[in-house]
């Protein structure tokens, strides 16, 4: 299938690697779909929405209430990942995994509550394992139901203030690295603000007995329910053949997870953007990953993954849809 | 405008500056348009062609009758250009600036010969002042008959085999550079080719005595009829206050043209792509211009502009379509 899909690419009107990396991103499409005639089927996108026991240590310039404001924000199409949403053609679903807040039903709004938020996870760890194996699974479920539905590109974004403490932490575990190359802004924290972040965080991976080796472990000390849901969606959306769109600091991080316990995962993955948050560079690098696009985002609920999505059009419609050097009439190489 | 735009860009529910290199671009279309609702209308790309004398030199791995067969890959809608062109909705028209070939008349087909290709311009100037005059001057009635048909986004594109060679000479000149620094591989030179390419415009440069305070004449004397096209309708493009979409290397190089005799024009560029033909990156951070895509494209045709156009589009639908903190009744920071 590799071969082939090399040579129908070659083949097409243009020097050979004239389309850069849409040639790479068509040959991946066609392999994670097994065919030569790739096709991306009703895109989705999911938002996990959690809040996180941590922002009790001040790591936020936002209080938790924002969590919920925005999960009403997304309910009500304002935010930003409804804006693009809207303009590709994804069907949005805005997952409560742990929202502090009890919300009304709405057709948008997929209730899977695990908690009022996870616990602060400075002295005790974020969640019980049996809470993190219950995300897991229920982020599963409801990537299967979006392939049920009709859906071969699952997307994931987030919303939780608080939630790049959780990142940051599950990074410095699963990759090896110091706190310092992993903590970042976030939503914008002053540089007062980082050194205290960095501190609360140095603290708390000092307090946990923690190893990368057991990286379900790793996730339900340091991580929020929406992280965990989205460990689970990523995991379920590769065994279903679906093409993932990875997003930002914290969906890489919930990749991170997956991919230590099941590491061809990352076949399906197309690594959307590379966030303005400091630490996604290197967590990019960890996994050998090359974005698409470098818009200096860092806003999360899965953004970057939508607006990335025309590049995955673009490979295959150039895959299907241009002529050959044969077909056209077109000269090769001279020289 | 400037002051009411970045207002509204700060009140979207989003942390001030998240939406990264999308904010910048609104900011960029609002004061294009000069409105705080800008608008995308009939987004039109024009692709350039035309023949150049210089190819007998041996500068491309591909003859000559490739910018003929190619010109008839557009007209069957077989090339990349059609199939990104058709996903973005542009309109699309194939001007005949100047191919060493006669084509039938076809809807998409702009009759605009100057000439049946340039001459060679190792030893004589590429093209009279006359007729580079004339390629302006039609460059930019077409540009503004696109305007006529109610378009307010240009995206212009070019084919024509050996015209990395004139754009190369342009840069040199234009941007003081030794030539070196401005000659890539084109369609994919060999070492060898790309020694040889070196060494006939290193030649080339010094027979001609030109002067980066005249552009017009250098532009006549290295340039291609599809370059100065390019010229022409860039400049009645920003006149006619659209936002022009700047591709790769030879749309650049037109741009530098352009933008010596009236710098204004760069207000209304947006840099689409840098493109992987060596030399382009220095021609952007000449014009100080961070191009939105990096996706290592070398193809021309217009592309890397098209490619780009569904992030303008988001810019837009950000501004038009976000709520704000207020109408969302999200809170600020707090600290």
């Amino acid at each position: 299938m590799r071969a082939a899909l090399i040579q129908q690419i070659d083949q097409k009107t243009k020097p050979i690697g004239a389309l850069g990396r849409l040639e790479a991103l068509a040959l991946q499409l066609g392999l994670v779909q097994q065919t030569q005639q790739p096709s991306l089927q009703q895109p989705t996108m999911l938002v996990f929405a959690a809040d996180h026991g941590i922002v009790a240590e001040g790591v936020s310039p936002y209080p938790q209430a924002v969590t919920a404001q925005m999960v009403l924000n997304f309910l009500n199409g304002g935010a930003a990942i409804n804006v693009f949403a809207r303009q590709h053609g994804f069907d949005l679903h805005v997952v409560d995994s742990g929202v502090n807040a009890m919300f009304q039903p709405h057709p948008m709004l997929v209730d899977a509550k695990v908690g009022m938020g996870t616990v602060n996870f400075r002295h005790q760890p974020a969640m019980t394992a049996a809470q993190c194996e219950q995300a897991i699974t229920r982020g599963a479920q409801i990537a299967r139901e979006a392939i049920a539905q009709g859906s071969n590109v699952l997307a994931l974004g987030e919303m939780g203030i608080g939630n790049t403490s959780s990142a940051s932490c599950l990074m410095s575990v699963l990759c090896d690295l110091p706190m310092h190359q992993c903590v970042g802004r976030g939503t914008g924290l002053s540089d007062k603000g980082l050194q205290h972040k960095l501190s609360v965080l140095t603290s708390a991976l000092q307090t946990h007995h923690v190893s990368a080796a057991d990286p379900f472990h790793v996730l339900s000390v340091f991580g929020g329910f929406e992280i965990a849901m989205m460990v689970g969606a990523l995991l379920a959306g590769a065994e279903g053949r679906c093409t993932l769109l990875i997003d930002g600091f914290i969906a890489t991080a919930a990749l991170l997870v997956a991919a230590k316990r099941y590491p061809q995962v990352i076949d399906y993955c197309v690594f959307a953007h590379c966030s303005d948050e400091s630490g996604h560079a290197t967590m990019l690098s960890h996994l050998n990953a090359q974005p698409l696009l470098h818009l200096g985002l860092r806003l999360g609920e899965g953004t970057g993954a939508v607006l990335a999505y025309p590049l995955l059009q673009s490979a295959v419609a150039f895959l299907n849809d241009m002529a050959s050097f044969d077909s056209a009439g077109v000269s090769g190489q001279i020289q």
